[in-house]
C-alpha cells in the first residue's frame, strides 16, 4: 500500500527534548530542551502532555499562526490510552484523531494527514508524537528509582515531543510518497530485544516500498529507520541482504543518532515515538535544507508490545511505516 | 471539520458478540454469538483478538473475498496498546493503521477509511472495533471475580467485535458525510459517570455537524449516540436544548439498546468500542435495509479515561465523532 503525493509539504516543525537528549550530540538541532523530567508539572505523564503542548506552541509560533487556523490534530504516544496526546488535544480544541502504532506512530500520523491533504480534505494539520522515559519505564518495565540492570540490547525511551505542520503550500520538505506497514511477528518474546523484534517489519516495508515505487535503495541519499538501536540496525542490514538481496549502503537509524552511545545508560540507543521524528525534524531536515541530503526514506518501526501479552508468553508483533521526504528546490 | 463523500459505501459487515449480548434484545441481528468469555483461548485479551478475527472472517466470507483482496485494515480497542487489534492485524497481514479514541474508535476508523476511499487512495478497507467486558474490567476497574457493587450510572463494557468493509462500490449503506470530534473536558472526575463526561462532546459534534451541513436534526430519521447509557442519554437531550437550543426528537443511544436494561447487572447500559458499531451494523442497518430508517447520524462517543490520570485526580476528557449513513436506493 504505497501512496504517491503531489501536494503535501511539511512547512514547519517543533521539537522539544528532555535532559539526556540535551546532553546528546544533536541538542543544538532541537527547538527547546529541558534540564529535568517534570517540566513544572507534578507527574511524568503530565510532563509528557506538556512536551506536546510546547512543541505545538513552538510550531505555531514559528508559523505565525494559532491553533484556530488548524483543521486537524493527529497524535499518539506510548502511554496507556495515549493519554499524553488526549490531554494535549483537550487544551488545543482542534478536531482530533488519536492513533497508536508504538514507535511507528509518528509516521502513521504523517501518512493519515498526508492522504487527507493530498485529497484536499484538510488544509492545515498538526501531527504529533511523544514519549517520556520515566513514564514509559514505569509503565512497561520498572520504576526508574529501582535502578535494575538491563541487557545491552535494550533501548532507552526518548523524552520529547515532535510536531510537524502539514499543508499543501509548497515550502520546506515535500512528502513524496508513503508505504503503510503490515504487522510482522517473528516469534520473539524477549522485550529487551526490540531491535530484533522490529527489524523484519522494517525490512518488509522497505522492500514493498522499493517494489511499489520501482526504486533502488540508492535512489535515497539516506534510508533511516527509527528506532532499531545499534543492535537492531545491524540485524536489519544483514536481514535485508540475506532475505531480499538488498544492500543498504546509505543507511542509519535514529536510535543510534540521538544519544551519545558511549554513555552507557542508554544501552543500544533511543526509542519511543518521539525519537524518529525528533532526529528527522531536527537534524535531518537541517541537513536537507543545507542540501547535504535531498531524498530520505524515513521508516518508523514500532514494537506492538504490551506487558499483559508479554506476561501471557505471547511473542511481540511489530510494524513499520515508511515515508519518502524530499527537500523543496 | 466535516467531510462530504460521494463514493464511499459499507458493502458488508461482520458482528460477533459475547454471552450477555446474546441474551439481549438484539441478538438475532448479530452474525455470531458466544456462550462464554474465552472463545477457546486461555485469556480474555486473546479472546478479544479472536472476536476481531471472527468478525473479519465473517465479513470476508459474506463478500466471497479473502484478506489478500484488502488494501487496508484500520482497527482499535480499549486494551492498553490496543493489543486486541495488533494481534488480529498480525494474523491478517494486511497494511494496518492502529487507532485509539476509546469508544469513539469505530467511527474514527470509518472516517479515516472513508477519506482514503473517497480520494481513490484505497479501494478495499476493513474497519474494526472491539471490546471485552472482563478484559476491560480487569484493566480499568477490578477483576470481575471481585464482585464489587457499582453506582447505577456505570455502563457495562460490551463483549464483541464489529467489522465493516468499505469500498467505492455502490451497494449497502452509503457514508455520506462525517465530522471529526474535538476533545471536550468539562471537569468531571468521576469514572462511574461516563455518560455525563461524554454528553458535552456529543453535543459539540452534533452541533458542528448540523452547522457545517446546514441541516436540522429532523433531516435524520435517527440521531444515535454510542455509548452514553440511559443516564447520559437524558443529559445529552437536556444539554443540547439548554446549550444549543436544539431539540433531539428522533434520538436514541446504542448503550440503551444492546442490553435488556431490566437486567440489573448492566447498570445504565452498554459501552466499549464494540457497542455502537454492533448495534449499528446489526440492528440499525437491518432497519435501513427494510427502509424503516433512511438517514442516520451515528455519533460515537469516547471517554479518554486512563486509570493513571484518574488516580492523579485529573478530570476525564471526551470526544465524539459523527458519521452520516444513508441506505442505497
Amino acid at each position: 500500500m504505497t501512496f504517491k503525493y503531489k501536494n503535501v509539504y511539511i512547512n514547519e516543525t517543533g521539537t522539544v527534548v528532555g535532559p539526556l537528549e540535551k546532553k546528546g550530540p544533536l541538542n543544538h538541532y532541537f527547538d527547546k530542551s529541558h534540564d529535568e523530567f517534570y517540566l513544572g508539572t507534578k507527574t511524568w505523564e503530565q510532563a509528557e502532555t506538556k512536551l506536546i503542548e510546547d512543541a505545538v506552541d513552538i510550531t505555531l509560533s514559528k508559523l505565525g499562526k494559532n491553533r484556530f487556523d488548524m483543521d486537524l490534530f493527529v497524535s499518539g504516544d506510548l502511554l496507556n490510552q495515549i493519554v499524553a496526546s488526549n490531554y494535549a488535544a483537550s487544551t488545543l480544541n482542534i478536531p482530533y484523531l488519536g492513533i497508536y502504532n508504538a514507535c511507528a506512530t509518528s509516521v502513521e500520523g504523517l501518512i493519515i494527514a498526508s492522504n487527507m491533504i493530498e485529497a484536499g480534505q484538510v488544509k492545515h494539520c498538526l501531527c504529533a508524537a511523544s514519549s517520556h522515559n520515566n513514564a514509559a519505564e514505569k509503565q512497561f518495565r520498572y520504576p526508574v528509582e529501582y535502578g535494575g540492570p538491563k541487557p545491552k540490547t535494550t533501548t532507552f525511551t526518548t523524552t520529547g515531543a515532535a510536531v510537524a505542520y502539514l499543508t499543501y503550500n509548497k515550502k520546506g520538505i515535500k512528502i513524496e510518497s508513503a508505504t503503510i506497514g503490515k504487522v510482522i511477528d517473528m516469534g520473539i518474546k524477549d522485550a529487551y530485544q526490540m531491535g530484533a523484534v522490529m527489524a523484519p517489519a522494517a525490512a518488509d516495508t522497505i522492500f514493498r516500498h522499493l517494489q511499489d515505487t520501482k526504486r533502488e535503495p540508492d535512489y535515497y541519499d539516506l534510508i533511516v529507520t527509527g528506532d532499531l538501536g545499534s543492535v537492531g540496525k545491524e540485524i536489519l542490514v544483514d536481514y535485508m541482504y540475506t532475505e531480499y538481496g538488498i544492500e543498504l549502503n546509505h543507511y542509519d537509524d535514529t536510535a543510534a543518532m540521538i544519544f551519545d552511545l558511549n554513555c552507557e545508560s542508554v544501552y543500544s540507543g533511543g526509542s519511543g515515538p518521539a525519537c524518529a521524528p525528533l532526529v528527522t525534524y531536527g537534524y535531518l531536515f537541517h541537513q536537507m535544507h543545507k542540501k547535504k541530503l535531498k531524498r530520505i526514506l524515513l521508516v518508523a518501526t514500532g514494537a506492538l508490545m504490551s506487558t499483559t501479552m508479554v506476561n501471557q508468553k505471547l511473542s511481540i508483533p511489530a510494524i513499520a511505516h515508511a515515508i519518502s521526504l524530499e527537500v523543496v528546490e
